[in-house]
């Protein structure tokens, strides 16, 4: 029943032949791959105005959004030349692996793995928010809600959902569109129409270091808008050939976009005065597409584009996740369940394990977005800077081309991610950033014990040199419970795999052996009894005992016991019984040269 | 490790041999016996005076009281017969299976089992009251307190506390005396020094239909009197020679003691005023002894001894429990499990689930005694009755000496505590005898149940006309995860135990096969290789599948599948190695004709 419920969820197994690698066109490698990317512009104002909001210094908000655009340019330009370098896909861990060595390597992965993680997590409660503006009394169930979404997400990827081009293109399309649409109008609106635009409030001042603190804060936070924009360098191979020029053409695409469309509502927040409302929990999005539109049709289908594009830059990490914890475990840095190809020709376990750390998070975080961006950038801003780190060296190494000018992108890239990483962390630390921090280094002493254990496994395993011994000898043994039918085929068993087997009885009340003794003549398929004394009624320490006793005699290199088993029609009925054959197993599970085997007895009613 | 965690709190093992019975003087057999009974004079009268209080007819007590201690004589006077007819001991199982037949007996097994589990509960928390009322700032930690108390007694009785004499007299005697001190102390204030006495309250008046209901309900409440008024009879053999007559004599003793002590107390209570408080939930008992003597140092004597005599009177059914239901397992009727003697001679799994239900009990009632007394009359009363009806049976049959008043008394017994069961059940029924009513027919059905499964199994496992085949044929694979050396004993050890074995590898990708087979040449121990394709990556589909086909052989009776398995040095790296062999067994449970032997290969660092 369990694999009819699990075919009905998953589909049926895939078989391996099947798996090939599709090529996207630029016009669909653009949703797929810049989903994850764009969709960040839905929360990247509303953080920037949270900040603010401590001081009130709304008018602060542009400003930074135009530094957080140049930043976004950097490091954009910096990005098409680990396209240019890596067609093959330079994804960090590559990257910063390949040119900077093993540690700052796994220290790239363990940030890209919380990167994935937090991805999918604040993607969703975004997305949730989304939809809980537009239908607030959906509000007070948003933890359900992102659950049930990750479990969705979740479910479709263990079908197999590729990242296939036209299911991205419809709600990417659909959120540029209609964002830029609210954009023009709103830009329209606040020229022509100045009706119902709210004055802008007055200029409060703080002392220089508290607001500069504050700044830096809502810097800081606005940084989300440039998760996911190495997602095209991550993916080069599925574009069409030329792979390198379409994807670095792709990437501009992209970026240009993104800029637009973040400097876009940055600036329509501040003229419509949005800012985040802690009573009511409406985005800044939602507030902006009301005050252009009012709740009209096309406000439900901005906000409906905004919840689809969010839940689809969640589908981004299902597949970045599972792909690069199946890269570790199959270099020997992760549980090589991993690395296990399921019958869909997905990596299961992987999507599991993400989809159980989002949602934990999800329901740790009690599902709200701003309580997880703090979490969010540290790690994004942290491969950031070693993987373009990892280009800068590679240039220098390879010392091809305009190596000089290309180191330089590369540098300028990598030390103005650096810093703003180190602001991140530094503005947002008690936020939340700490965890981010102590969490990588747990990360990486993880990832080396396990390669550490792998490696040691494999020269234990290792057959150089071993001189097996050219035959076993065991002595088997059949425990026997009491004369009954079920012992019976067990009995025989024995006698069918060893020479001179012996069926051991141990006395817990001696006034039962006689009647043993006497049944065991005519049952005992001719095998000898013995009888051990239990003078504490055990049944454990008497066996154990004789069996060591086995196991020490000089010509006995293994000893095998056989242990007749019921097996009850329903599960309950085996409470009814004596589970002395499991803790009998169970006590031997660590006696080394002692070898387990049950012999089963079906009860039929 | 847990083993010496286990030794330390439960004791070395005793043998067999040590296993023998104290008896009792009567002096020493009054404490055993009658702790559970004279328990309950520290809660009965508070139950009266809390049942009346919602109309405040706190003057009816005395009436109330003196009705219940007609019952108490009245069902003393009857036990006295069971103790002459049954000198083994005349638990209200026995007596009731043996007169009445088997269906009453289960009911009246049912109400003990529950009467035994309430016993402990009501006991625990009526001491941990006495103790919280004399140290109030305890109150709020009564539930822990109570729980603490259960792990000690349980503890206590898994050493094998036996029913040692010394360890009762002090606590029984203490609380004997020093509540008869209480008492004549406090009829000769309440005679000759009137003085900060309170005035009778006036008699308010209700409507007769009510009036009678809550009398009633006062009646049921104080019926708790009654409780372990059985023990004696039960335990006739544990006294010195000549028993019935000792065990006769130590009854009145305890019925006069019992009945003075109660009448007493129900006495002082009206006179001084005492009604439970809701507030402070200091005790009745506690009101008076504070009142009567301040709180000097003989209150807190008191206090200490009533609490002592309720924790002895819970550790009464920590001997009852086991042993009633290890006679329920050794008949069939319960899972034998309750009939195995631990090493310290005593019914260890009893004992557990004794104390794991009490304890749950407590938690669920909030270590309340009021939430949990509506509950604990009933399944006494119907023991009570049926064990009585059962005499009447008996008499009749027996025809034997003075057959027809022996008969009339029983049958007055029965009748009255019959009446009695009826009041109690209905007037509580709202406030929680309905759980033990509708308990009792659960556990019967259940009791039935478990006992049609032993029959079954019994037939199905008897020997009777069973021809066994002379010999079984079986076929034996080894499954070969790799070529490396954990396999290679595994190998040998297949050799050993068969004609023809074979080799089994599931081709998972199909790129490692020429690497397996050119390793199995030179490794292969001369076993043959059996490659099984794999289309969709599953390691058990093909496995399945192929010992399916061979079981299907006309020659094979049984197929042996031989796992090699790790064994990882510590429990956790186990997460790092797929548990294919795990879930190879677990599938192969329910596959007939299977035998599963695992061949273990340890990790060493």
């Amino acid at each position: 029943m369990l694999a009819a419920i699990r075919r009905l969820l998953i589909g049926e197994p895939i078989p391996t032949k099947r798996a090939k690698h599709h090529r996207l066109p630029k016009i669909l490698a653009l949703p797929v791959f810049a989903s994850d990317a764009l969709s960040s512009t839905a929360y990247a104002t509303e953080e920037i105005l949270l900040a603010l909001a401590v001081a009130g210094y709304f008018h602060y908000s542009v400003p930074i959004g135009v530094c957080i655009a140049v930043l976004l340019a950097i490091v954009s330009f910096s990005y098409r030349q680990t396209i240019m370098a890596y067609p093959g896909g330079g994804g960090a861990f590559i990257v910063v692996r390949e040119n900077l060595g093993l540690y700052p390597g796994l220290i790239a992965a363990s940030a890209l793995l919380i990167d994935y993680v937090l991805t999918v997590a604040v993607s969703i409660t975004a997305g949730i928010a989304a939809l809980t503006s537009a239908l607030p009394a959906l509000q007070e169930h948003r933890v359900a809600l992102c659950l049930l979404s990750i479990a969705v997400v979740t479910l479709a990827n263990l079908r197999g959902a590729k990242e296939s081009g036209t299911v991205f293109a419809v709600p990417t399309y659909l959120f540029i569109v209609s964002f830029f649409i609210m954009i023009v109008t709103g830009i329209f609106k606040m020229l022509f129409n100045a009706d119902g635009i709210p004055d802008p409030a007055p200029v409060p001042v703080a002392a220089p270091p508290i607001a500069l603190f504050i700044l830096l804060r809502a810097f800081a936070a606005g940084c989300t808008a440039l998760t996911g924009i190495e997602a095209i360098a991550d993916g080069v191979p599925a574009f069409q050939p030329p792979e390198t020029k379409n994807a670095s053409i792709t990437l501009v695409w992209m970026a240009g976009i993104l800029i637009a469309l973040f400097l876009g509502i940055t600036l329509l927040a501040h003229a419509f005065g949005a800012v985040p409302d802690k009573h009511t929990h409406e985005t800044v999005a939602s507030q902006l597409a009301a005050a252009i539109f009012g709740r009209c049709w096309f406000y439900y289908v901005i906000q409906a584009a905004t919840a689809l594009i969010l839940i689809l830059a969640a589908n981004t990490a299902y597949q970045d996740f599972p792909r690069l914890s199946s890269i570790l475990a199959r270099d020997g840095f992760a549980p090589r369940q991993l690395a296990n190809l399921g019958d869909r020709l997905v990596f299961a376990n992987g999507i599991v394990l993400l989809g159980l750390v989002a949602a934990a998070l999800i329901v740790l975080f009690h599902g709200s977005t701003h309580a997880l961006i703090p979490l969010y950038a540290v790690g994004v801003f942290m491969s950031f800077t070693l993987s373009q780190a990892g280009m800068v060296r590679r240039f220098i190494q390879c010392k091809e081309g305009a190596w000089r000018r290309n180191a330089a992108i590369s540098g300028i890239g990598s030390a103005t991610t650096g810093i703003v990483c180190c602001v991140i962390t530094s503005v947002k630390f008690t936020d939340g950033a700490w965890m981010v921090i102590a969490a990588i280094p747990v990360f990486v002493v993880h990832l080396l014990a396990i390669s550490r254990h792998y490696r040691v496994c494999q020269q234990e395993l290792s057959l150089e040199g071993y001189r097996p011994q050219r035959r076993v000898h065991h002595k088997v043994i059949v425990l026997v419970p009491g004369v009954h039918r079920g012992i019976i085929q067990a009995l025989l068993y024995t006698k069918s795999i060893a020479e001179d087997p012996e069926a051991v009885y141990v006395e817990l009340d001696p006034a039962n052996t006689p009647r043993i003794l006497e049944a065991w003549g005519e049952w005992g398929q001719g095998l000898p009894l013995r009888v051990l004394k239990s003078p504490w009624r055990s049944l454990m320490e008497p066996l154990l005992g004789y069996i060591e006793m086995l196991d020490n005699q000089p010509d006995v290199d293994l000893v095998t016991v056989v242990i007749p088993e019921f097996v009850t029609n329903r599960w309950w009925h085996r409470l009814l019984h004596n589970s002395s054959g499991l803790l009998l197993k169970f006590a031997l599970l660590w006696r080394r040269n002692v070898v387990v085997t049950n012999v089963r007895y079906y009860l039929d009613r």
